[in-house]
């Protein structure tokens, strides 16, 4: 691994090991015992992913650098590529990056020589939030094979969509795609089903957000949306009795989820924000070691 | 003390428990030998309230979440209530929440589980100001009984006015107004007086900043305003000899103070700053011990 | 040294004793034992500025105020000065401030009794920067004496070409300057030279980045600046045998240099970025200790 870029890049031996860290990181928390700089570089907005590197950052006694794109050289025209450069000639040892690209991490690879881990690129990745939702289904059933999981919303506009797919395949899941008109993704060959059958049939109901910030559809016609094609608590009744519901958050309330599903029993959307702190912190350390910027000997 | 919420909330005996221990944190530095993390949750502008409360945390040893709503998931249409949420799921102990909303507070009690401090809630409430003018009363006087305090300004768009008035009556002080017309508050029986017999009667002349942002009256004639209304450097030659002057700030120079006077030797205006670290901290551990998060052993 | 405000109140020997400092923390790290404050007031957007004072500070252990004035006080009025009187109140203990104003360091002397360090002031001065341009010089020659140095852009627009020049002149180095029509500066009285002389005869060129947010000029015909008047790979082959490359950043890529050369073996330019980790960090302890905030028992 040389850097944390893609969940299509991931065998199932480092997936495999990558949960069993975050599980030791949620049991026991691990400090480093050596000054590290971390820089999170956000081009767009982000709460969860973002705190929750900067959580399991500061629990790791890494040092944090907030880089706001609004106060920064990037208003004077200062591509991604420098600014990495930059933090990089500064002293960072480890790069997070959220961008709204969806090829940033191509021009990266030869030419910066700190680990960077990907925190969303554009509609294609986002391989952080794969691994939490990997970690939260095998710590609700144990395994993935012969899982039942849909994919349920904005297929097309969603970089979660893309990984989960691609990730929970690998691990021997059956993926199911449900999504209203216009939102399916044609790269993507997998089978659709509607959201009657999804509640019906899978273990993991997985809804995404519909993102308004990058399309103008479904904009007005929500209750509609939600009667026909979100997860209603009329079909929430229908689910699996240990189905469980995942969403990566934020939640539209009442357009691809009612409102009193979200913290219901079945739901784990705030489960999965706990564990993306274990997880994050898992892949930073992770990747820290390989690169030899830390050793056993700096983690206590 | 559930949650820090209200000024009104808190008895006699709470209000001088907070001053004792604002005092002890004022005489020695404290430090909490345990790892917390505070979220600072601010929807509106700030440097006074949020600096302090940050200053606090870090000599307390607290790990600071800082949150700029600019760029999180508020810009998808995230709402308090779920960010909120997030960062308790996340693992914050303790959330610091400033909001435009006069209300946000009551939809939070019962479902959020870790401790709420309200930094400013619309114009109804700012609790920890309202602490922070007490303590500074009480630092200069030593008691709050039988004292005139008038409360000089835009009444009736100030949170601090709201909170100040109603704690400095339970302890004891005789509470006056003081309002350009339009600037009174029907929601408060106490006596209006002009600045003039203010100055000369009163112990403790508090003035408010006119919130340009929350309304548009006063702000073409603001010397009128300062002429009339404000405390001009003639008016405060009439002032009691130990009389002293206050504001919570920003200030306006020239519009409810004469420049010259923020820094004379009446004022306690950076007096008042320099108590908010010190009162905010009290708060703050207060509040934890009250909740199990920290002990007796914790503190060093 | 009162404040760090001016390069040009710079003596010889405090900009030499400056260089060894800045050398030592290059070769080993500080440590500060003891709680100091640091607030960064930046009124302007930076990246590399803002962020290697931030690592020099978390480095020495300094705690770190970072202020954001769209989400400050300054939205409702409040000035650079009662903003810094603030931060001074809180318990700041070093204000490192940028502001676009070109005077804003004179109203600031004799009112605030915590040490300043001008992070950059309006177009006049940026003195940490020269520091960081005179380290990578003596780290690159071991002397000034005699070193045909050429500043080379938008020298009117730029502060860093005045407090370059006034003190590698002071130095004892020839200074040249080169300027497209238009941009040149009445105020420096020094030889200008085309840039085909330039690249000819000096061991140090020193570009300038185009300015495009300070002025309207050259934001069309780009190209043909590269061509008349910016660094081509042409003109670098011209270059002197052992001359180097410098830029402050962040870089306009095929303005003032051609892209490729931004990383060639002549360039400086992510060199002086690390610098400043260590110069910055050399001037922040040097005040500090000249302020008695803290000895050489604070320092480990």
């Amino acid at each position: 691994m040389k850097h944390f870029i893609s969940a299509s890049q991931l065998s199932v031996e480092e997936i495999q090991e990558l949960l069993q860290t975050a599980e030791q990181h949620r049991q026991h928390d691990v400090h480093i015992a050596k000054k590290v700089f971390a820089a999170n570089l956000f081009f767009e907005p982000s709460t969860r992913t973002l705190m929750s590197f900067i959580i399991a950052q500061r629990k790791l006694g890494i040092e944090v650098l907030d880089f706001n794109p609004q106060s920064s050289s990037v208003q004077k025209g200062e591509s991604l590529y420098d600014t990495a450069k930059t933090f990089e000639s500064l002293g960072a040892d480890l790069l997070i990056i959220r961008h709204s690209s969806d090829h940033w991490v191509d021009e990266f690879n030869s030419s910066i020589s700190v680990p960077i881990i990907n925190a969303g690129a554009g509609t294609l990745d986002h391989p952080t939030q794969c691994m939490i939702d990997l970690d939260t289904i095998y710590q609700e059933f144990g395994s993935f094979k012969g899982l039942n999981v849909v994919i349920v919303g904005d297929i097309r506009h969603s970089r979660v969509a893309h990984s989960d797919a691609v990730a929970l395949q690998k691990l021997g899941a059956n993926v199911y795609l449900s999504a209203a008109p216009g939102f399916e993704d044609p790269t993507l060959d997998l089978p659709y089903i509607s959201i009657d059958e999804a509640v019906e049939m899978c273990d993991v109901v997985m809804l995404l957000r519909i993102q308004h910030e990058r399309h103008n559809e479904y904009t007005d016609p929500m209750l509609n949306y939600h009667q026909c094609y979100g997860l209603t608590t009329e079909r929430e009744r229908r689910m699996k009795k240990d189905a469980i519901i995942m969403h990566p958050g934020p939640v539209n309330r009442n357009v691809e989820i009612a409102s009193s599903l979200v913290e219901c029993e079945r739901s784990r959307i705030f489960k999965q924000m706990a564990n993306g702190v274990h997880v994050r912190s898992a892949i930073m350390v992770t990747l820290l070691k390989e690169w030899g910027i830390i050793d056993e000997n700096s983690i206590v």
